[in-house]
C-alpha cells in the first residue's frame, strides 16, 4: 500500500522513521511504502528527505491513483479536516493523529468513510502510544461499557504530579513544562481541558456506539489549583488528576465530565504520574481493564499511526456502525466536592454533614450533592470575583 | 461461522453465554453460531442446553464440514492437545484458553495452523480477560521488545497481597484462596510458578518472534514465604510479587525468569493486588506500556475467547511467522537478592557491601551478584536441609 504523509512535524517524522526502520520486519505481513510527504515550500530545504519524495501540492497526492492511504498529521484543525474530507472523497483511506478534528467531525468523517468504503483510523488521537481504541472497539462489541476514566493529557498530568510531589506553584510548573517541551506556548487547550474533552468524545462514542458531541461534556480545567490545595490533598493521602469520565446510568442515560478528581491509593490511576496517560474501563463481561503508556512523543505516536496503517493495509479493523440514535449526556451526577477560594467561602449549610467538612474559612469538602447545584453556586461565586478551584472526590 | 465448544466448564459456559447474549450486537460485524458443545456423557443431563446442541463424540464434530472453528476449553493437558491437533489437521480454526498446551506445544500447533492455513488463537491463555497477545503481536512488529514483566497468576497474587496486607500466614492464606475458589485443591501449578512460566513462554515467544521452550525459564515459586519476610518488606515499603520477567540483553541474548521480586512504589505493577493480573512491556519505539485486568473468571476469560472468535471469523489476526532461529535464555543476570532461612544463614562475605546488609542471623540482603552463583549457593543450603526463601530486588 502506497501512502502519503501530510505534515512532517514530530508525528510525521516519527511515522516515517518507523516505516523505514521496520521495513524488513513489516514485509512479512504487509507492504507499506511512503510515496509522498506533503510539506510547506519553506520546509523542503531542511527536511532531509529525497526531493522525489516531497510534495508541496496536495492536489498531486489526491490525483495519484497509486496512493491508497493518507496519514494526516498536520496538527492543523481547519486544514486537517479538509485534507481528510478530500482524501475520503477521493476514496483514499485516512489515518490521523488529529484529535481535534476527529472529535469535532467524528460523524461526518465516519459517514464519508462508510459511503466511500474506505478505512478511517485514529488510534494516535487518544492516549498517544497506548493501544486503546482498537481494543475498545472489540470490548464494546462484547460488553456494555459502564464506565471509562482516563488521564488523557500528559501536560496536565505533568503539572499536577509536579505540583504535588515537588510543591511547585502552578505558574512555575507550567513554565517548566513549557521549557521541557511538554506544554505549548499557549497552553489553553491542555490546561483548560479541551484536549482531554476531545479524547473523551472519541472514547465514549466508541464505547456506547452512539456519536457524542463536544458540547455535551461538562468541563473544568486545572489552572486555578493552588499550593494550599495540593498540601491538603497530600495530607489526606489523595492525588488530584484531571480525569475524563464517562459513566452509564441505566439503559438510556450517561454522563460525560472532564474535571479535577481526587483519587486515593486504591484507584487504578493513582500511580499514573508525569506525562503518562492511562485509561481504565469497566465492561459487564470483561470487568475492569486498565491501559497505561506514553500519551505523546515522536515515536510512541508514530508507532500508533503505523499500527493503524497495518490494520488499513490488512483490512483488519472493526468498522464502527453508528446508528441514528442520539442522546444527550446527563451530567447532574451525585458527587462530593473539595472547594477552595481566594476569599471567604460561604457555602450553603446543607452541603455539609458527617461526610463533609469545612476545612477552614476558604476551603471545604461537601457531602454528596447534585453536581448541577454545586457548579451553579460556584459559577455565581466566580461571577462575584472569587477565584475558585474545585475537585470531585473520586 | 459455525463453532464447536469443547468442554462446558467455567470458560466454556462463559463463552457460550456471551455469544448468546451479544448475538444481536455481533451480527453487525460477524456471524458466530455455536453448533455443538462437546461434553462428557455424565454432564449431559445437567448442562441445561438443548440436547440437539450437545455432543459426546468428538469425531462427529471433526467430521462436520459446517463446523469451521473449535473452541478448546477443556482445561485438560493431553486431551486438549489432541483435540487441537486433530482440529487443525481437519482444517478447522482453533481458539483455546489452554495455556499449558499452548506453552508446551507452541511450535507444533503453530506449524499445523500454518500448514493447513487456518487460524490458531489463544488470547485467553495469558492474562485472562486482558487483551494482551493481540496488541503484543502488533507491538512486536514495530518494536524491539526489550523487556516484559508480568503478574500472570491471580492465585499467587491473591496470596501475596493478603499475606502482606493482612499479615496472614502462607498456609492460612492458601486455605482462604481455596475456600474462595481462587486456588485449586492441588495448588502446585500456581504457587510453584508453573502456570506463570507457561504464560511467560507464550509472551516472550511472541515478543521476540522466536519460539521459547519451557525448560529455558529459571523458576522459583512462593511457597517458602514467611510472615517475618513479609514484615520486613512492609517495613521497607516494598511489595513482593511473583513476576515473570523477559529481558533482552544485546541482539542475541535474553533472560527468562519466574521468581519472587521486591518492587517499590514507583514500579508500574506495585498497585496490582489481589487476583488482578498485569503486564508491562518496553519497546524501543512505543516506550513503556502496561495492561491490567482480571486474570481469570468465567466472563472475563469467555470475553477473551469471543474476541479471538471475532478475529478468526474476520481473518483479522496477525499470523505469527517464527523462523528457524533458536536461542537459549541466558539467566545469569546481575541482581541483588533478599534471602531468608529457617536456620542460621551463613553467606559468603563478598556478597555484602554498602548496598547489601545482614538483617539478622537468618535474613540478609545481598549486593548485585551473578544470579547463578546466588541460586547455586542457595540450592546447596536447601540440600543441607534449610528452608530458604529468596526474592530479587526489582
Amino acid at each position: 500500500m502506497k501512502i502519503a504523509i501530510l505534515g512532517y512535524g514530530t508525528v510525521g517524522r516519527g511515522t516515517y522513521d518507523i516505516l523505514q526502520e521496520r521495513k524488513n520486519r513489516l514485509e512479512d505481513q504487509v507492504e507499506l511504502e511512503v510515496k509522498k510527504v506533503l510539506m510547506l515550500e519553506k520546509e523542503v530545504a531542511t527536511c532531509g528527505l529525497d526531493k522525489a519524495l516531497v510534495s508541496t501540492d496536495y492536489q498531486e497526492i489526491l490525483d495519484d491513483p497509486e496512493i491508497e492511504c493518507i496519514v494526516e498529521v498536520t496538527g492543523a484543525k481547519k486544514q486537517g479536516f479538509l485534507f481528510m474530507k478530500e482524501a475520503l472523497e477521493a476514496k483514499k483511506h485516512v489515518v490521523t493523529a488529529n484529535k481535534a478534528v476527529v472529535s469535532k467531525h467524528f460523524s461526518e468523517l465516519n459517514d464519508l468513510a462508510d459511503r466511500y468504503q474506505v478505512h478511517f483510523l485514529y488510534e494516535a488521537a487518544v492516549g498517544g502510544g497506548i493501544p486503546i481504541l482498537t481494543p475498545l472497539k472489540s470490548q464494546a462489541l462484547l460488553n456494555n461499557i459502564d464506565s471509562i476514566e482516563g488521564i488523557l493529557n500528559g501536560t496536565c498530568n505533568y503539572i499536577l504530579s509536579n505540583m504535588q510531589t515537588k510543591a511547585w506553584g502552578y505558574e512555575e510548573t507550567l513554565k517548566k513544562a513549557q521549557d521541557l517541551g511538554f506544554a505549548e506556548a499557549d497552553p489553553t487547550d491542555d490546561v483548560e481541558g479541551f484536549d482531554t474533552l476531545r479524547k473523551l468524545v472519541i472514547l465514549s462514542s466508541i464505547a456506547q456506539n452512539i456519536l457524542v458531541n463536544e458540547d455535551e461534556v461538562a468541563l473544568e480545567g486545572i489552572s486555578n489549583l493552588g499550593l494550599e490545595d495540593v498540601a491538603y490533598f497530600k495530607d489526606q493521602d489523595l492525588k488530584v488528576k484531571l480525569l475524563a469520565s464517562y459513566g452509564k446510568k441505566g439503559d438510556d442515560s450517561y454522563s460525560l465530565i472532564v474535571e479535577p478528581v481526587l483519587i486515593g491509593r486504591d484507584h487504578p490511576l493513582y500511580n499514573v504520574d508525569g506525562e503518562t496517560n492511562a485509561i481504565t474501563l469497566h465492561g459487564h463481561n470483561v470487568d475492569q481493564l486498565t491501559f497505561m503508556g506514553p500519551g505523546a512523543g515522536k515515536y510512541p505516536t508514530g508507532n500508533a499511526v503505523v499500527c493503524d496503517l497495518i490494520d488499513v493495509a490488512r483490512g483488519s479493523d472493526l468498522p464502527l456502525k453508528f446508528g441514528d440514535k442520539t442522546q444527550s449526556a446527563e451530567n447532574n451526577i451525585q458527587a462530593a466536592y473539595y472547594i477552595s477560594s481566594d476569599q471567604d467561602l460561604n457555602l450553603p449549610e446543607d452541603w455539609f454533614s458527617n461526610e463533609g467538612e469545612k476545612i477552614d474559612g476558604h476551603r471545604a469538602r461537601t457531602k454528596a450533592l447534585p453536581r448541577d447545584s454545586v457548579i451553579g453556586t460556584l459559577e455565581n461565586l466566580r461571577k462575584a470575583g472569587q477565584k475558585i478551584f474545585f475537585a470531585r472526590l473520586g
